[in-house]
């Protein structure tokens, strides 16, 4: 039988780097949608302050399964 | 006056074909939400096993009307 | 000498698939332009009634042959 | 720490302009979600009734902050 | 039955703004085209004349239908 | 312990539809590769002759594991 | 007064580069339509026969003016 | 002989509209730089403060000639 | 019976063009692949020397038939 | 008042990461720019010596206030 | 005279970033491939279990010379 | 240590060809910038004066290194 995701988009930041951006992204996620399996990167950007960047940021779609009854 | 549509996106499987994909995708959006008026595919791909596809995936944004008062 | 090709845009639609509606295209094309030899998928999208996809739409780039005399 | 912002993508119209359109999906989205920082525009359309454009059409992608405990 | 439209691209332009150059677009195109449905906006552009912007081009991808005996 | 896939990129046809073509590239590629786990389409297009689409076509991304020793 | 330009879309061809290729697809036009002011490169591509290139081709989008009376 | 122009990208705001963003963005470069021809939008934003857009930005890519001795 | 061609992804280049590049590619790639039929232009670069252009860089997604027996 | 953001594109490099790549070209523009908001990663890169990579590339859009008198 | 590059695509993984994953798909291809030059990052995507990203992958575009005689 | 390099936008334009008019936008840039390694196209285009191509343009980025003190 046919399964569905759902995908929500969230933007993450991390003062380190783009793959913890992303990762905060999905634990934010995880704290309203159960059964989240993948991520995919949309775009990637940065805060920058006193000339050096501060937050590194990832906009990514987040895939989470639907269950059907 | 102006309307309002509101996106969500989904990826719906079929061990068929695209279209019935995207319309898993439709059905299951439907459970939730009212005013469907179309979708518009984002991405396609497929799940492979014993080399032949057995699930076609499509990735629609699905539209629906929001009612204004 | 060089040859040269004519490119017209259509969307197609069909209660059925994404490829009967590329062919519902190129069928239309057919009635006025001659020497089409070949269909370029675009864009596809749905029109959505009562929860189910009621018509796949493909928007197709069309190429005919022009003579050159 | 690091903070996260959440996406969700909405169709504005006005018969007016797209910037009123984005303003109206803006307004929308406002009505139930709190604490949008910006909109960023993903495609721009329009609906045309006898032979004028009646309706400008602006799909956004509006953030906004998700406080974290 | 399946419903064809075709798509024709115009560029059009306003001193006002990109609105009314998609407008304009679709006026001049409603000349010689009749069912004139909707407009998908492709891209937009300038004209710079002293220092300012005196002409907004809007780029129309314009779909109207065809009828099918 | 990081894991690779491969990809490859084809181009399946088929006489019926854009997943009969897909699956007619991936059952290709399986003559010669084995572990694949998926496929992303790339493009679609058709081969129209006498007036009709002959042959729908995909192009597909096919990605297959790397054994690593 | 707003302007309004027209574009069509042709593949030109030629033997030996891709810019003698766009040119061929003006001049195609022109046959036709008065008033070309330009052409925007869609995409290239190229015919291949006994292991060389034999056309070389080029999608054009051609902007051409439209009088307003 | 051949001309050259040079393409700088700015990023100006409005509270009124896209179309008076993409003006500003040039009045700005215009302050430094001669002979600006043109604007091509490339990207569109808002900025939302108290759930109305308070800005419209408008990223351009501003065209000016330069002279050749 | 469905045809399948597979696409390989070469980058040529040539002092002189960018579509002696091209076919740079496609030589090089057919002194292992049989039945080359096309090419598709995917980027174009050049590397610089001494204020000049001195290779033009075309990559090209080359595609060639597979027998199916 | 409208404010105006200029952009200037950089190719960053390191040995480590994505992100300390684009840390790097924010730090170069630093050196004769003010004002840096913020950075878009516009593509990825990286150049590899004996079988690994040894510098990560990222090129961004780097945003800076432009002071209005 | 003219020298070519080939390009292989691959998805690298890493459980600790986007970085590593692209190199662990260098190294792979590094395995049955001499003279790679460079890779071009073409998506980036996450495996989530428990919530967290438990893997980053990269897909790149390794590019390596061809000794031409 | 890690490198940055620039990139700054031009179109070059020759009567003869696109790899020509990317070059004259190199030589230009060559006038005032120091360094330069290479050029990315990003869009080619063409004038056209009584119904043929008489200016072939080519939009490039061009890279130059920045030295680091």
């Amino acid at each position: 039988m046919a399964g569905v995701a759902k995908i929500v988009r969230l933007i993450g930041s991390s003062p380190e780097s783009f793959a913890k951006a992303a990762d905060a992204a999905v634990q934010e996620a995880a704290k309203t949608i159960r059964g989240i399996s993948g991520a995919h990167v949309v775009t990637m950007s940065a805060v920058v302050e006193n000339d050096r960047i501060t937050q590194y940021r990832t906009t990514v779609d987040i895939a989470f399964g639907v269950e059907r009854s």
